[in-house]
């Protein structure tokens, strides 16, 4: 039994996703009514922690402005369907209802469509239009062209992101991060990443937040396709340690973001136990009766036709946003009255606001194996529903 | 392969489940005939160390007299349909008749009735004609009111229960639990909790017991919620061992009782080698032939009608309590014949009495891969059942 | 993030079954046909390293005198149906044709006939008339009366088993095991025991060999009952220590026979690996053509009639012994040709005989991820079998 | 709970394979197109670092110049039906065509016909007619007498395969590997192993390459038959550390070759992010358009016949291999457009060329919880698919 030839045998550090995790609760207790959950993004307030990805199926100009009015806020992706069509009408119905084999194939073919740039600027006269701050999300490569085009037409905060995204990009059409923000002069959002040093370089460039996660969406296959990936509950922690070291050296406070991966109100609280400010959201709302995914829910298209990294998924969930965020929920499995959710566990842990929550204490606590684990009697043989 | 960035990537401490581990057998060995497995629980003495929680479904006055003549207590929910209905017969034939899709909502308008003051009298006077120790559980909220009421009309042992609980609560209705227990000047049980700090705060407030458990039970969706919860072999060693430093400090010893996620034999004798005083059921009673509950167990309503956490479960194990208990049992998956299982666990360990079960060796031992594995062969091809 | 709060969360020791293990391959590798299976247990000199227990579906005269004839050993159960029915053909095709559900109550009562002290001389003198090592099983409790019978019928070594065996039972009927062995004056078997404390204090009263094992097996319930056990790797790894501590101490070597959770042959290679020097199968020969289970498998019949831990299970492998020991195999999942399994095993691994393989090096490798995983097109979508 | 009794309880070494782990992004990005993904092994230059293994399923002279001309490798298997036969589409038919259960018993019947040497030379001056690298592959037992005919007529490169290799293999037929390589002067790469030692002591004997992996692929039983194996990750990282330690000592460079369990573009990336220099592919090819398996991948026969270790697997893929290696994908499962996968991998790590992916930092992220989770709404009931 020589079990110890350490140098043969590399041991990995450990990652991890919300299934692996638990909150512990707090020495103190709350009244989950008495709890805080507002935050700031840039120079946005929201009452609710949560903000919609630039997906084309969950967030449109009319669901942005039903978002804003309670809290929370929705960004509105300019590479998209509503920037490639004036009426993305035909286009959302066929995406929708083609059956699974075509979709992939539907998806590509109507977004091969090129941006209009008088859509760009329409689509944020109509955001503000409607009263609300104006959130909109544009790839590195057309920021420049994309962006001040945006900016111009009155947005609010501008939303970076590509799959994975660093400071120092070495390709033909490299973004010069520092430089742009300096120059648009509006809150930016930069994403997607998961670790600590990309985060604290990323947050020399100047950004209001950062977005955190890759591969962990709902119509996001990257893990399969590259091989790149971390667990959601690993990369937040890793974010925000540099969240608080940049803060400390520079007294400048960049918002972290977690980004996929949740659907249930304690994957949200998760997130902010893990140190996030906020959370995106994206499949959740692609099924409500209110956005345009009618029941389905696809990823962005990505720079390459050939690589298709984005499905369309069935998201069928056909209730209103008032439900999804505040219930009252008639389901017992966490996907509905997300805020109930979040504030009873805020309660639990006895956190007053966001900033107490970000402090709960995290341990390993593996789902499978505890959470929701029924008992049943079936003909007197019990079995593990 | 740079693998050792350690500040980058926080490793997280394990907590454990009862399928993550199993009991060592000890040096020595005992005829189980031998083994003694009585506890005290405030003043009340019981033969087998398993209290039936109080759930609706679980313990009326007629079950917990029936609890009491085997050595067990059963503990009476004053804020449940026996408080709310003088005959609550239509409510539990509702209840256990309605389909699945209604019963979130048929629970909740029944629940939606308020308590009357002279049923919780009623009740615990029934008890106590009953000739039994008279075992009686509220809320925080309604401690104050319903608590003396009790206390007045003769009970013994008062549970004071919510999802969590804390002896610092920063709400309106905040209950001064040291100010309650000594002027209410019966025992009380104070529940539940997960940690060694918390329970160690709440032993400061003078309680009898402590329940130890969020969100492991069959009716309890806490987690998927909420995000908050620990694995019970953890939640347990934890407030052990403040039950043990607070035993050293003080002289006085404060019971441990490990509530909710038990079914079989293996997992009460689990909850006592991770250091319980005894444990609390009740899916298990739920299902028995002398239960109000006819086949179904659900959870406690909530404070909050909007976030449902309590749902209708199938329960049907049509067997007496004596058969439960004590066998014989006809199944060899660890359900019936609960005492029988503790004791042959007890003989293996070499464990006389409960306090020398609380010192068994517990190590993580995955079920999943090596428990319940029988090998079938179908067709001459061996296949794990 | 305060992830380190230590003593709240206490972090248990892991153990391992088969399947939470893999054996590296050697430095230098061997023709599998050089390879020398053969062990000595007691006075008895085996080809290959494996042992029949004592179930009544497996072992009866007849396939114990076959099982020598190729190299293993049979050991015959003096407490079951051969030695309570002097013709138990009518008992065997009652237990093998009743259906499931009554199956446990028709074992229990076969089982209720007294044992007949006749019978037990008859078949160990049946078991010599084969000209083969007669080895038997009895309990402890009936060591005394039933052991000495069987020895001076001319049995070669007795096994003492019970679920659990201790050097110190304390009970009514407890058997000084150091006084029993020095006046039997045969070799004794002693088991079942998982830790190195009880395998040293047993080593200490003089057996040649020690059985490692509580709840693995196929017709074993054990765990789920007790909660009692540990995984085979760790509980082989823990026994070998003792053994070799009490070698260098006394100079008396006492055999490791891992004993139940083995049908394959990389689990019987996995256990020499941990450093057994003999493995014990049962299910693996109640399916065969020449053993009296009929295709059933069940467990021994408990001291507490009203706690059945021994289920019937379908064990149909209706093969020849010769074909599960030697092949040729027409399957590929480990079941068949066992003996070739293990001498590849061992080439792999570079070891000339049993010794040089229980130092193979053993590594902690899950398999429900990488063995067996074959993946599988259907309509062009790949798919993990 | 005395939980700490360490002697007692070994702790084994943790072992990864593909699913286990992930890559972390890098602190720069690059444009996948950027990317340079070409390798040398031995004298042969690579532009993709993917090579086809010797099964006869995947690999005929046909195949091997389709390979070649994309930039990738074939090896023909010199002990096949290629060499058993002039003409072995019979022998293709046969085994593709019968049912599940025969398929064992036919393939066994058309290997024992034996290898005809002027086959041998005939296959390679086929390939080298092709105007390609010839790269063929013999077992150690027939290396000497094969070997040497394959480079008369012209091979470019040697591969040396058994389940295991070592280079001192103790049983008749021994082969000098230090000798051999020696006098056959052309390129020789050596499989497989799995650990730092043996990899190690195989490059003393000077070849160009070593194969890493025993028993993960999707034809191999080896962990079920044997117990032996180790993931594939760990396997690769702890031959490269060998590759690291003889290159630093010698100047010597050793390619490794991670060999079985890879389908997906994210398990090559894996393979390479934990330094190999390029991967061995199987099953992929044999469900191609192109080769002769006809959707069927079985594994090489073995020595010994009566211990089947190969079995038939359904491998239907019929995509033409320009689309498996570099798209268009219509499938998001990555397992299409491999090189696409790997070069985005790269771009995300910030790779530039194989030797920069080598030092990719790879994470232990257990990827059943979060790799391909995609929630489903079946009636409004949240499922994870």
């Amino acid at each position: 039994m020589e079990n110890l030839k350490e140098s043969f045998l590399p041991q990995l550090q450990a990652t991890y996703g919300f299934d692996d995790v638990s909150i512990l609760p707090g020495l103190s207790t709350l009244d989950p009514k008495d709890v805080d959950t507002s935050v700031k993004i840039g120079k946005s307030k929201l009452k609710i922690p949560i903000i919609a990805s630039a997906m084309d199926s969950a967030v449109d100009v009319n669901f942005a402005s039903r978002l804003s009015k309670v809290g929370s806020m929705g960004v509105l992706n300019l590479e998209g369907l509503q920037t490639k069509y004036e009426n993305p009408t035909e286009a959302f119905n066929k995406i929708t209802s083609c059956n699974s084999q075509e979709a992939i194939k539907v998806i590509q073919k109507f977004y091969a469509e090129p941006i209009k740039e008088e859509l760009v600027s329409l689509r944020v006269q109509e955001l503000k239009n409607k009263g609300i701050d104006a959130a909109v999300s544009v790839t590195p490569a057309n920021a420049e062209r994309l962006g001040f085009l945006a900016r111009d037409a009155g947005a609010d905060v501008i939303f970076i992101q590509a799959t994975v995204i660093s400071s120092n990009h070495r390709g033909k059409i490299s973004l010069n991060l520092k430089d742009f923000i300096a120059r648009i002069e509006i809150p930016v959002v930069l994403g997607n990443c998961v670790t600590q040093d990309v985060a604290y370089e990323l947050m020399q460039t100047g950004p209001a937040g950062i977005l955190v996660g890759i591969g962990p969406g709902a119509a996001c296959t990257t893990r399969a396709v590259t091989g790149v990936g971390v667990g959601q509950v690993t990369a937040t922690m890793s974010c925000c340690k540099a969240r608080d070291v940049h803060f400390e050296k520079t007294g400048k406070y960049v918002s972290i973001i977690t980004d996929g991966g949740m659907r249930k109100g304690g994957e949200i609280s998760k997130a902010i136990a893990s140190g996030a400010d906020a959370v995106m959201l994206g499949s959740c709302f692609s099924g409500l009766k209110e956005t345009p995914g009618e029941g389905y829910h696809w990823g962005m298209a990505t720079q390459d036709p050939n690589l298709p990294r984005g499905t369309r998924v069935s998201v069928k969930n056909m209730v209103e946003l008032e439900k999804l965020f505040f219930g009252p929920s008639d389901r017992d499995d966490g996907t509905l009255n997300l805020i109930g959710g979040l504030k009873n566990s805020m309660g639990m842990v006895g956190a007053i606001n966001i900033q107490e929550m970000q402090k709960a204490t995290v341990v390993h606590c593996p789902s499978l194996k505890d959470e929701g684990k029924h008992y049943q009697f079936v003909d007197g043989v019990g079995q593990a529903k």
